[in-house]
């Protein structure tokens, strides 16, 4: 890719030329300027495309495969989410990972740990819990849930419990393409319970409140569970006291009551409200993007497409694209929950950010 | 104070060598060895002493000042604690001063502004708030709040309040020990409010969630009141997932929000719930610490001898003084609020803390 | 690929299951137990292999090219090193990028900045310089430099210099895989210089001393050029405090002088000493590592291969290979530097490292 | 002290209110309005005053201690700093005590430990020597030592040696002040040389670089020495990279070099070059400092009063005291060295500086 700009590559290929890059090969190498227009872009091109999944066309297929096969044979019963763009790594968006499981009452899942961080963003269904290195955490609808890197985690619902799905997310791809994953399943295939149940929550979730002795080194937050109730109301609580981000809204982000920070190292999460009609203006930034729509109806324009959601609803939004949100309600609010790569971004000087001036902060549709 | 101990100075006083300190003390020098075990203790010494100030015994004389003094003319209506060791710098224990302040309602103190650093915490009375900066916090029993080193603050109590007392605490000694104390009385008297009401405990009040697009980097917490209710469930809850400090019961640390550490510079403070026949063990550790009852009646024993203390109630106790606390009830808890100085030992390297080993870590009742 | 291990996937593909496939990829969507096992491996397989580039094989190559095109053409003159596992993302090893580049006398190439973190280490010549943002630095053999993450940068050699040959690292291929690659050509194609020459050197330069007032808080060292001469003298007194690591000899790390950290975000940068007879065991780590000879001779063992390397010589370590290195003189002592991802490793918790146990550290030679 | 002011106590004594105080006496406790305006000074009024201890005074004081009083006898043979401001705590200004020690050839001290920090700075003799906590350093002219908050230290001076003098800079009075101050003495007496001598330069000693493995998490510096050759070789190269400041010349902080930090979590320590004919101009900052002349003469002037300095000579700034200093050579540069308390104001967040506005920044001599 031949640039006629000073300080790009701009070479012919020339017979001389050729017979040097034929040699160069012979040694493992080769000549920078045949590539350097490639491997320098001028700003980022997601490989990956927007993509809006109904859950409208999502939870029978999803339902399906309780009959289709068992959870020993399956591992996890889980429909992924598959962008166009990124097949080769079973990646949503970016290098995130994200699926929706499901699970029958009196189902468990074996006890493992992987260095990929996770999260599970609960969709539906009651009696659902998850157990983190000995802390068991039970679920509800909109309760996010952290089983960080190097933690022992399994999934189950309870026998008294409804079939559950939620939505899984996951930094496989990144961490398998750092070539940095292990993979262990535990030796007792269950693990015990051996803290009160939701302790982590006791412990950690009170606003502004420490355990005095207590120490915490990991890079993950101790509080593993943050559950919808008390985040709903957060939104609501700081709406009150906010403007609001123009791009955003109202929104908060989950964190590690002990750092202030993102919760894993890898992956963080966010919770938004739009306000009534509220229509956000347009921004870019790095960092890929998995939303699911906790509450409301509504739509985002990502790239210059339009995506009308609903309740449950996942989409995505690729590094460097242009994106805006609107409620479509302008009586009842509308929360989006996502998750991204945002602290990998900044841990490593990456993260850039743009607001879309023309046209007031609003794309043009493309056609 | 001479020593026959290697390592420490135990040298006779002679003429020669009185005539010699004579000498050295015309350019306002002197023998190291004259002084040197005096200013090298085996360990700390306070010069405070335990005491327990009766809320029955003071009061009276708090809402007596109502008469003998107007707010313009006192300033701030205040009895202050007055530790026998400590009244040459008006602390009522090491660097620590408190004092009970009273106003009636539809009064208003000047705003103003000093590097001591200042807490209160409400004891009775309704319709009390604080301004911080433009943030104004309606305050009610058993609530903290700051007014931390720099910032802009003043009092009031709302025309349909009744009186309200609560209890200060602030590092002014110790500030101006360091010689670094600065005071401003704010240009207009008063302050406005530019936020709205309680702002920041709607934005920061919130288990694990942090505004995004917020910025922070004072040294104090952006979360500038700890309301009552939700410490006591933070209490209960945490007391559900511990078993408890030996020497403390369950006990929580307030926090800074953004970073998990103190909630000031020099000052940080703790609540702790004491179960219903809770007697802790004894053990001792630099830095000074000031009590209030929040609730429940009990005992501490502090440098062997015992305080009995109920609602209300005022104690201290001095750095490196062994120190127990007990619950009276069998069916009540107990609930201790405490401020003290160990941010400054932690950011100075000074905390040590030692158990108290015999007698099952009861000490022994001095006469 | 299926696995027959509980906690793995183990479906046999059913002609009702095809059929699901096909209709889930409608949907974009997939069946996770499809790819779990590949996605989820047990521990990491780098793509990359080890690679040992001679400096006699690629010198000549080196050259030619300043022949071959011009500077203007070819943006840069540089033969990169191209791992045969990593062809399609034009990497050394993992996601690091490495070339040769040459310059000769008077010439001089156009200012740049990219979002790509880079540093160069220099193999011959005399008069070579870099200009960071308006801080130009005189390089000679051994020394490393570095442009960091964001700032503008040009390369050039005195006109009274020699060609001049480095080699570059860069994390090009991750920061285009994270999708946040930024580039841009200066306004006037050229910066000015606007510092005292060597004035990060004679700032930041000196062992335990900061410079009052002065500030930095970017994400990267304010010291740029890590030169030779005290870089060796710091092995050899090092040395002489140490017994070494088992892995690794006599090892320092660069960095930043403020937070001892890192030099850059992305990138990290060592020189270690092999002492004469110096053989070291094996141990393999989470991480890339391309080294660069920069005095004596000797051999590692890579994954169960030699590579006999001398001065100047060029090899690539992969993620989670088996590494051992040894000095084949038994008088002279052998530096290898050396640069990696491991900034990336520690940001993200992905740092795991083992010691090969076997053998007393020794691997068995693959035939 | 009543003021005049609105926000200020004043009120005036009357029968009714006297009969108050006395009540409020029985209590432990007294009448805010009475000390307010005290402790709420407008701004810092260091209890310090500025002294300047010629060392052409001092020197034959200290040798004669060597005559008067044994080692064993006296634990430390040292002329003591004695601000006339400080008698009580035996500070030489501040929180800061300072003292001159000498030691003959020969002489060992006992090893003993304490939670304050110390430092000393070589005033003249060969063959002195700290060993701290197993690490023996070798000390010359200018060097600059720690034994920091808790190790275990020992000074001495080798047979072949000569009488020794140095300054002693210790934060003792802080420490007894904060009632945290513990004394050990060494069980066996002395300790034995567990590293290679000077060990630490030889391994943190080295700019930007680190050893690898090495980890380190006190409080303080690992690098315990800091030597002059090194120190004034950076002034210099320093001073051709800056301009250097207004108020100071070219100055530069002593760090720890594993956190870019004060070198000690409650002492600080600078060395700063006047150039030759260089005179400042004045400012003023919360934090006291103690000054000895490494190299020239000149003057400062510290509230308004001039004092003429030589090498060796001695003098202090008290805390918010306005201060200039003056090289009185046209052609050599003078060198300060100083030690202060500036960990202890940044830390607690009291740091405040101020430039003198009027007449040039010089300030008027009083008379
Ligand atoms: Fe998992
Ligand atoms: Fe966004
Ligand atoms: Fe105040
Ligand atoms: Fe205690
Ligand atoms: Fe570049
Ligand atoms: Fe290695
Ligand atoms: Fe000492
Ligand atoms: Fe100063």
């Amino acid at each position: 890719m031949r640039e006629n700009i000073i300080g790009r590559a701009n070479v012919e290929d020339t017979p001389e030329l050729e017979a040097y890059y034929r040699e160069l090969e012979q040694y493992e190498t080769g000549a920078l300027w045949t590539v350097a227009n490639t491997i320098e872009p001028w700003a980022p091109q997601s490989s990956s495309v927007p993509v809006l999944w109904r859950y409208a066309d999502l939870r029978d297929h999803v339902l399906r495969s309780v009959q289709l096969v068992t959870p020993e044979k399956a591992g996890r019963r889980v429909v992924y989410l598959n962008n166009p763009g990124r097949r080769d790594v079973s990646a949503a968006v970016g290098w995130l990972y994200s699926g929706l499981q499901v699970m029958n009452p009196g189902e468990v899942a074996s006890a493992h740990a992987h260095s990929a961080s996770a999260l599970r963003f609960i969709m539906e269904g009651s009696g659902a819990y998850t157990i983190v290195d000995g802390h068991k955490m039970t679920l509800g609808a909109n309760d996010f849930v952290l089983t960080p890197n190097g933690t022992w985690h399994e999934h189950g619902v309870e026998p008294d419990g409804t079939p559950c799905i939620w939505q899984d997310g996951l930094d496989i791809p990144l961490v398998n393409a750092l070539e940095a994953n292990f993979y262990a399943v535990h030796p007792n295939l269950q693990q015990e319970v051996t803290y009160p149940v939701n302790d982590t929550s006791k412990t950690w979730g009170h606003p502004g409140l420490t355990p005095v002795n207590t120490t915490w080194s990991k890079g993950y937050s101790p509080l593993f569970k943050y559950e919808w109730a008390p985040t709903y109301e957060a939104l609501q609580d700081y709406g009150k006291a906010t403007d609001g981000s123009p791009f955003d809204g109202v929104m908060m982000k989950y964190v590690n009551p002990i750092t202030g920070g993102h919760v894993m190292q890898t992956i963080g999460a966010s919770m938004q409200m739009l306000r009534p009609g509220e229509k956000t203006r347009a921004h870019r930034h790095t960092g890929s993007f998995i939303y699911q729509v906790a509450k409301g109806r509504g739509y985002s324009i990502i790239g210059g497409k339009r995506f009308d959601w609903r309740e449950r609803d996942i989409f995505c939004v690729p590094s460097w694209m242009w994106h805006e949100h609107a409620n479509a309600s302008e009586s009842e609010d509308a929360c989006l929950f996502s998750f991204n790569d945002l602290p990998v971004m900044e841990a490593l000087g990456l993260y850039r950010e743009e607001a879309y001036g023309d046209n007031s902060g609003q794309q043009i549709l493309a056609n």
